[in-house]
């Protein structure tokens, strides 16, 4: 962490001088997301308990027929607290006891939705290739430890619960899975939605613990809004993000796991890309801080056995169908950003671009259809 | 002109310290691009030409079996030279002048690949919806004056060139089109591409004038490598740029004409993720300057009848399979930008993040053919 840039959005704030500043964040982040102001005793809370607490609002254009639907999403980015070698039902405990308390402070924000970060009942171990303890993490669904948690954050708060964790899937052989449990603020499990893409790269040797996700694209209706979840890699992936907005999803959130080396350069881009493509609000969270292994591992890479996979940089950020997005939570901290957000802007947006109407898709179909066959002979002119 | 930021890239390297410098660039661009080496003559014929003129470099790791495939491409912006309402083939002329100028400096800088700006014979008039005299710019993609203009340049510089106009399509009722005509270094004309997706956004009125292409996504093997062309508004389709690329496209120009207020923070996004996507370089080129037309013409906006459609911000770049990209030309002025790359790193970046090996393409023209029935079932899921 010592040297780990906290933000490069507070940096620009610092040193661009201001007759140029909001050309370049204009040019960078598209136009400025409004500020929100926070209760007072959230901002203290959020002091006390040492996590950062960020607050930004998108609008739309009053309409004569539909009401403004004002939702506020909480993203939550955390370290794990405490060491890979704790025994882990006292990690899982504490990992319960941090999410806790940024919730209440969530909640004191008024936020309607909160998403955690992928996996978040566990430190990111895939990358050691090892079975146990990582896969005594693994949890029911419908009804384990950290489902019943959120059920009961969801009733207390009137929230809607997006948890992301390592399931267990007992009626099907007890497979592991990587999928997000959505949690209605009635308290009731509306279902689950599996990581549809598993990464082989670098450290993240997913594919060794977990398969594709059977689930496809369900979005979910809330009280709220129509959300979906597109776990970690498959940000990378411009179909997937397609799929659940064919379905209606106005918010795709994004739960991550990702590091500097790797994906840094690709973070600003891919969900933002996504919103921007599909006149959608995407919510990208990755966690932060490093999670060191007692048993050393290789990366593939030609490099010394080494005992973690680097920095997790954090700066989860809210992107808008407009083409602007919020500034990110640092890269460094515990964090909380809270985004207020009118999806009326989702088909304002669509009406003014006219992507999905412009997009062909019956070509593409076709095509694609076309494409995958394994004898398919691409469309190349020569001389 | 007067007041537009000639460069976001400039302005973070004046103001930002040293110290936080590259962790900025490297978070927001990726890895820096090496700088070219221009020849002084190129420099220094570019400036009495008072035109930018950029360098960068993509390199790749060396393979045992594949030699560097190395090519370098030059992308071109430039203003109109004359004012729209002089005569046509008088204007036609002036353009041919001026891009003959810098394709000149282009082959003193080795360039292999040249690609223009979009209807890059003529001002962007589809704002005005007048049909004459702008039609007239229209000209047979196959032995059109520009075509032929542009096969001189090919032949003499060994240079592929990519020629964007408005074609009039004789064999087919004289229908307009926005195509792109693909030249052989060796002068033949390799074929064309034609815009798969017509905006209705803003000013951008061109569904008043020509239709969506019905060429698919050809792309044109060259001595050089193998191209593509996405025309302007397929750069918000995702399926767009993944078609070129199923079809082996390893460098996607996209020629396009797009103003601040409607798509500048969108700019850096969408060729971006594309490249990333697809594992392939894409080249977006925008053209500069504000085109004012005698008569006035209204943009659907409620606001007063004018003359022009804003200023066209420039900013042509080239992005990389691993996320990095080149700064942007400037924002105001003319501008040749050369890029060496090396295209071995598509085919390396794709076994490392293997994007399209994780694709589930299968899975998507299955999903995408149920979506495009009439009557369709989402994927909803309720309380």
């Amino acid at each position: 962490m010592a040297g780990e840039l906290p933000s490069v959005e507070a940096c620009l704030e610092r040193y661009i001088p201001a007759s140029d500043l909001a050309d370049v964040k204009r040019i960078l982040y598209g136009g400025e997301a409004r500020k929100l102001n926070l209760p007072d005793a959230a901002v203290s809370a959020a002091q006390e308990r040492d996590f950062e607490l960020l607050g930004y609002g998108f609008d739309a254009a009053p309409e004569q027929l539909r009401r403004p639907r004002i939702v506020r999403v909480g993203l939550v980015q955390n370290k794990i607290p405490l060491p890979t070698d704790t025994a882990v039902a006292v990690q899982v405990a504490a990992l319960h006891k941090r999410i806790e308390e940024i919730v209440e402070v969530a909640a004191m924000c008024g936020v309607n939705i909160v998403c955690f970060q992928e996996a978040w009942t566990m430190p990111f171990a895939f990358c050691t290739r090892e079975k146990l303890p990582w896969t005594e993490f693994a949890e029911s669904a419908e009804d384990g430890p950290t489902t019943k948690f959120c059920q009961e954050l969801a009733k207390k708060y009137n929230m809607v619960v997006i948890s992301p964790i390592l399931e267990r899937d007992e009626i099907h052989g007890g497979t592991l899975w990587n999928a997000a449990v959505v949690i209605s603020n009635s308290g009731a499990v509306l279902g689950k939605s599996r990581k549809n893409h598993i990464p082989r790269v670098g450290d993240f040797n997913e594919s060794t613990y977990y398969m594709e996700g059977n689930t496809g694209h369900p979005v979910f209706q809330t009280q709220f809004g129509t959300i979906a979840v597109n776990i970690c890699y498959g940000r990378h992936h411009p179909l997937n993000w397609l799929m659940y907005s064919m379905n209606g999803a106005e918010i795709i959130f994004n739960p991550s796991a990702t590091i500097g080396t790797l994906s840094e350069s690709l973070w600003p881009i891919e969900a933002r890309n996504a919103a921007i493509a599909n006149h959608c609000f995407t919510c990208p969270i990755n966690r932060v801080g490093t999670e060191y292994y007692k048993n050393a591992f290789t990366s593939g890479d030609g490099g010394k056995a080494h005992h973690d996979l680097g920095h997790f940089y954090g700066s989860s950020y809210v992107a808008a169908p407009d083409g602007s997005r919020t500034p990110g939570l640092s890269r460094i901290y515990d964090g909380l950003l809270v985004v207020e957000m009118d999806l009326n802007l989702c088909r304002q947006v669509s009406d003014i671009w006219n992507f999905k109407m412009t997009g062909r898709y019956e070509m593409y179909a076709k095509k694609l259809t076309e494409a995958v066959q394994p004898y398919f002979t691409p469309n190349i002119i020569r001389e």
